[in-house]
């Protein structure tokens, strides 16, 4: 099975079983046709079939080493600089084309699981057996062109009850017992983001202090199904609305987050990527890469995202007639900065890859993580500019309904701009509300602001690289110390 | 007839015939049950209440000079520092109770009209019966509890094509025509703040760049029922909901804002305070000191509202355990000096007030016109500081629904804090959800930012205030020359 | 012996015999004639000379109750709110003077001095001796006038070394004998400004992390002559230079910093306000409300000082012809709020003051703090609008002897402003340049910023004043579960 | 004659004769020697002598076209994308020497004369004369080695009164007569750093209003020896002193700036490059791609710069142990993403490299440019943080001469470090204070904000390479009208 078009997609979605439950109803019918989860399995869909696009296929698409069927570029593990710009290549279509609004657009997870793939061997010390269920995993992943989703996140009361106190009580995610078929685990994971759009659910809770030793209950690996018996999913309210012109963003790109719980769910013990070893979940999870992987991926969003809103800004500088305002200029010219350097830190992340040691090549890492601290602020920023040139005029935006109506003649006269019709003016207007005070993107904001972790630790991820190295602080004591220098 | 019951007040609005369009349809039956108005019309019926509630009627009313009924203290004209003291103490027991989220309170306009009466008497010199109709205008409006919105805000396009063209095509708000029994208006003003929750609509259009002559036809102010012939109302959409569990801000403050159309309206000449003159236009707003009395019932607003987000982020700050980490206590410690700031001024604003020149005291303007700049810089400052503190956990935030479902218990289990049941916790979430990411949250920044104009225009107000003073350069000057100092 | 003058000032200081180092030489001569003294000491001995000016005398002096000769009212404990409008009266006369740039104008130490005094009863409890020492010695600096440092900031290294290890070795500031006649003291402190042309200094350790016993060697507080053998000072290198055209803040203001040794000094038991105990080392630290008293006159400062820099940007915003710039009226109204809020703040003190509990008043402690917030961000921001209104004008600046050179009339034609001659012009630039890019600017923007602790340090302070207050907690939690409000 | 040595730089310059002014007197005796130029002379022989130096010569000549002998690298003309790799590893050998302090080190005017260099056929229009001078020119600098300075900013006095006055008495430089030998020229540039320390001078004032004609006075450019008749130096007080220890910088790296007076100097006609026509002026400086060949020297200035940053701050932080305090790694982890983002830049500019039209190679444009936007804040802010993390220790730092006195055993004492002794300890403040809080520091700090103009210019350079490039406003437009996407 190569990879899915968009209605098989949308099938497998719509075929599953597991309890979702929105403002305390569960979910009945199919989850193609509910508000909360529609335009973005269009969207998705969408993605989907440009994988099997004649004219994209061959960017988008590699031979599977399995049966050499076509299979997502994005499962690729880099083995050479033009891997590395190959992958960057067919995410970028995805990115384009979603404008960096998915922050889990398939090749996100795609990349995540081939990353933790290529440090499989490393669990081989603790069982052969783990380093095969991650290898034939990935497999399964990549050759079914599985969308997966996953939860690490734990309830912010486990942090001061669970781990210490290993019981059944824990409120911490845990193996509970241990049975011939596999571990039966339970506990919950906030902030699942499309989860209940996914065919499957990859589990790595984060580090538990709990002390190093063989049977620890709540380090662990898995991935299953997301309708296994004993999960549920719960969602936050929908951000979405039907209307594309009332609502341009949330009606395509709206991702459903979800707090899954798992209620004595029985994971297979060939699904299992470790279990009872805390230190190798810090080490696999260092190892893998991951946020080295991913933060290419997250880059060519970065890069998609920020053009966007920078046309945005654009015509809204046209249609208020600033272009020539000093502050304007001044403002836009650090949005144009900030895409320069990530465009040349995406440049940069491949002229400077280094070999990952195990046979696959990492795009440059400190450019990467570099980029992972300047976007929660330069996001934010380009918001803030938005919203300081729209001013009021982003809040009074009629809708798309008024148009139709008695009024539609009164908002043709007042609503035009220099050379814009008033409708086409207003959907720029409704865009910018959405964006820069909308539900929508008020958790964008926030979404790209903790998407690494907070402010702290995306720069200990960057301070750490340089700590051992003396390089700089060896070339000040040599000036300091060579008097006649 | 004196201050009016919460009951009163919904009896006129619903009462109203004015056309206002709702997403294309014209609203039909009680506003009151309308949900784009319920919340916010039981939230001003309750500020009416308070008016005549024998506990409160003492701070919050005054003998009208007319009948010596009760009226709304934030109707008098203060003469002493006193009555800024009674006006300060009324004004801050309502937006203690709205916690400074209606920027339309009744407080707001009842203080403007307030403010352009003092200035009557400039009017004479156009015409005498200019002056006593906006003295008579006023003490309809003080001794019928008058509530009244306004409208200034035109046309982005009108600053184009507007006033340069006086013809029957010109964008801008204009008279058409002068008849016996008034001015013919017609125009569009956006941003009319709680338009179809009034009783009557003042207008007072944004200066013109026309030539001062006597014959300007778009030099006028006037205030009518929002309900003449010729009016309509164009709604947004609304942010309100009806649970207040979870949208607690929006299902009791949501401020619908309109476009108001006059198409061929007739303005009774007894309505009109002045017609055809720009400079008196600009002189009389000027000399109404409308930003110096308004300012202080806004100072009243902001106290309350900072002290309102204090109290959230200390909640907050002790449900995540925050409260001894040094980043929370430096971002705490600005608000706290930016809320101490606040409070200074307010004092500063009695103890330095000054004769208006013509019978009236006013607050200081130069510490009242600091908080305007400070606090379109501090609001969304603290909104940042609280979306930093509550990071992702501020988005996975479920529904009351939820609770009353089979997953309660779940949610019972994994989402309790240290101290506090999952319910109250998670209540404390959808607050902090809605102000920092949700639509209401987006607009009650933007309206912060921009409540008095952008940055440059309240900056110019005070740096205008400065710009004759050569004290300070004086001083430098002596410095620089006085070599043996 | 009342209030000194100038000249006694000088005869004081240069009568001492304390060893004082300088670029590896003792200073030998009249410390009044040295260049690193010689400006700071006009400018302090001009300071003196006001409180014996007739026309200035009411204003800056009060009776003392030891003999109703007049004494500095910086001295004065204050009782009534009108004593703290005189404190800060006669405060503000001093600053206003040298323009806020001596940290150590005599008022600083005097505020400090009576504040301990205020809490010396407190002493009472460790023994009645140190109370009355405490109170001997505020008496004696107010009857003669005694021009007092300060010095309690440890070595870096002691931090770590230090308390944990209390032998002779320790780098720690300790007790190193008892004696009959005294207590033998040895150790250093950092950072003792104008120890050099101050009498006497009073050395209060920053709390050790010693255990709380009675016998701890490193808690301790006293005060004795600067010239006491064993004590000598360091000096940094000077930025004073002769000339007050071309170097005008330095040549007036430069206040030196030491570093003090004590090297088996002994100090008499007199002078001994506790020892021994760091539990009342702390208490009575806090209890003597130095931060709210030297607050007080810091505030004062901090007014004068902005007004200096405002008058300075205006005569900038004036030579360049800017003050029409959207970003120059910007910056410049930052400025404007910014002192707006500090004369607020003083006004708020006043009127908010409350009894200390021990028959004494303090101005409002809260403003207070804020204060300490916001002016360590204020003065590098406004330092930073000079630098970027002046850009590189600002750095090629000539000097006063060109103008008496062959080249004096190239420079007149060439260096001239609109209106202004070009050794005016030139004057001003001195000015800027020493405040925005010379040594002597770089010191006092530090000076500011770290004035009175770190950031989260002053943070704490005002943070800490609002932990146990549940007002606004409360509110919100009233807020949320009062659905029917 | 190929490249100097560092001592033939010295005897040319030390042979000058032009009159240069230091404190209102002729400076007399040989510059090298002149507190003033002594320490920055001895670098730049330094600089110069590496050219010569068998193991770098490889790296840092190319053999001139004239005759094959070896020149500066930065003076080759870059025709492929190798060449640039090579320019930036010779500039960068220089800047990983001078630290980035130097912003005139040669390669920056050898890049500048470079640069005009390739547009010179752009004069052929007005003369074929033109262009040959400048390509002669060109080559005589690169053949000899001359070190030049350039001059264009113009007195404040002129932007007013000058160029609009096209008489004698007119501020601005112009073209006083012309004679059969040259043009004689009178005027007066502000700044031109290391003016005293160059063989030559580049002059092209910045553009005049005067209207485009031939005959313009105002329009032209030239270069001539420094000590021509009739022109004069005017130098700035020197921050330099002798210690290397006390001033590690200024002892080393102080480029004194100038005033450079020309009064009546006779131009040879084969020295001017063009005159009279202010729109060559404009169209030859826009064409020579000045701001990009250039902005690639000065990107390898900038990362040398915080690379020698970010070393002094991880040696503050390790002696102040701060390496674990959350602050501290998030502000360090600002200036890593900076390093990262400059970095970036540099692989960028290359790698996507385009043609100039005239068979030379651009660096890419605007990577470049953002690196003149992101430059002046990252500067400014590292230097903030460090004034941050040294807080009131970097004020307080004694000299060299007390380690040789009597108090050298306290100072070993208290100073020491964990693991640094005290002499070693107090080095690195002192370079801390020279760059943080010293002259030295104020005016590196000024040059970079400054450096290719203020904020407005350097934004306005990058958002004009946007604003006719439609792609992004596009894609919006597009998203906002395909309602079916």
């Amino acid at each position: 099975m190569p990879v899915k078009s968009g209605k098989q997609y949308m099938e497998r979605i719509n075929a599953q079983t597991v309890p979702c439950w929105y403002k305390g109803e569960l979910i009945t019918g199919k989850r193609s046709e509910h508000l909360a989860f529609k335009g973005l399995m269009e969207t998705q869909a969408q993605l989907y079939d440009m994988q099997s696009n004649p004219q994209l296929a061959g960017q988008m698409t590699y031979e599977s080493p399995a049966d050499g069927k076509p299979v997502g570029l994005s499962f690729l593990p880099p083995t050479t600089v033009d891997d590395l710009r190959r992958r960057r290549e067919a995410m970028s279509i995805w990115s384009g084309t979603h404008h960096g609004f998915l922050g889990r657009s398939p090749d996100y997870m795609n990349t995540a699981i081939m990353a933790f793939y290529t440090a499989a061997d490393m669990l081989t010390e603790l069982s052969p057996q783990y380093a095969e269920n991650l290898k034939n995993y990935y497999a399964f992943c990549r050759d079914n062109d599985i969308t997966l989703s996953h939860a690490f996140i734990q309830p912010h009361a486990s942090k001061i009850s669970g781990q210490m106190d290993a019981t059944e009580d824990a409120i911490a995610a845990k193996v509970v017992e241990q049975t011939q078929d596999g571990l039966i685990i339970s506990g919950a994971f906030m902030m699942a983001t499309q989860g209940a759009t996914s065919d499957e659910i990859f589990v790595y809770p984060s580090p538990s202090p709990a002390p190093f030793d063989d049977e620890n209950p709540f380090a662990f690996a898995f991935a299953v199904p997301n309708d296994l018996p004993g999960i549920s999913l719960i969602c936050r309210d929908t951000y979405a609305a039907e209307s594309r012109f009332n609502y341009p963003l949330s009606s395509r790109y709206e991702e459903m987050d979800n707090i899954v719980i798992f209620d004595h769910v029985l994971v297979p013990h060939d699904r299992i990527f470790f279990a009872g070893n805390e230190e190798m979940s810090s080490r696999l999870f260092s190892g893998s890469n991951f946020h080295i992987h991913a933060g290419h991926q997250v880059l060519c969003r970065y890069i998609a995202k920020t053009e966007f809103i920078l046309g945005t800004l654009q015509l809204l500088t046209d249609t208020l007639d600033l272009a020539s305002e000093a502050h304007v200029v001044e403002k836009t010219a650090r949005v144009l900065a900030g895409l320069e350097s990530l465009k040349a830190i995406a440049v940069a992340a491949e002229v400077r890859a280094i070999p990952d040691g195990r046979g696959f090549i990492l795009p440059a890492p400190q450019p990467l993580m570099a980029a992972n601290i300047l976007y929660p602020k330069l996001y934010p920023e380009m918001i803030e500019i938005m919203q300081l040139l729209a001013s009021s005029g982003m809040i009074m935006v009629p809708q798309e309904e008024e148009f139709g109506s008695n009024v539609a003649g009164h908002l043709d006269t007042y609503l035009k701009g220099n050379d814009q019709a008033a409708h086409q003016r207003t959907a720029l207007f409704r865009l910018i509300w959405e964006l820069g005070a909308g539900s929508f993107g008020g958790r964008q904001t926030q979404f790209e602001r903790f998407f690494f972790g907070n402010t702290i630790t995306v720069s200990n991820r960057l301070y750490s690289t340089y700590s051992g190295d003396k390089t700089y602080r060896q070339r000040v004591n040599e000036f300091l110390t060579d008097k006649n220098k």
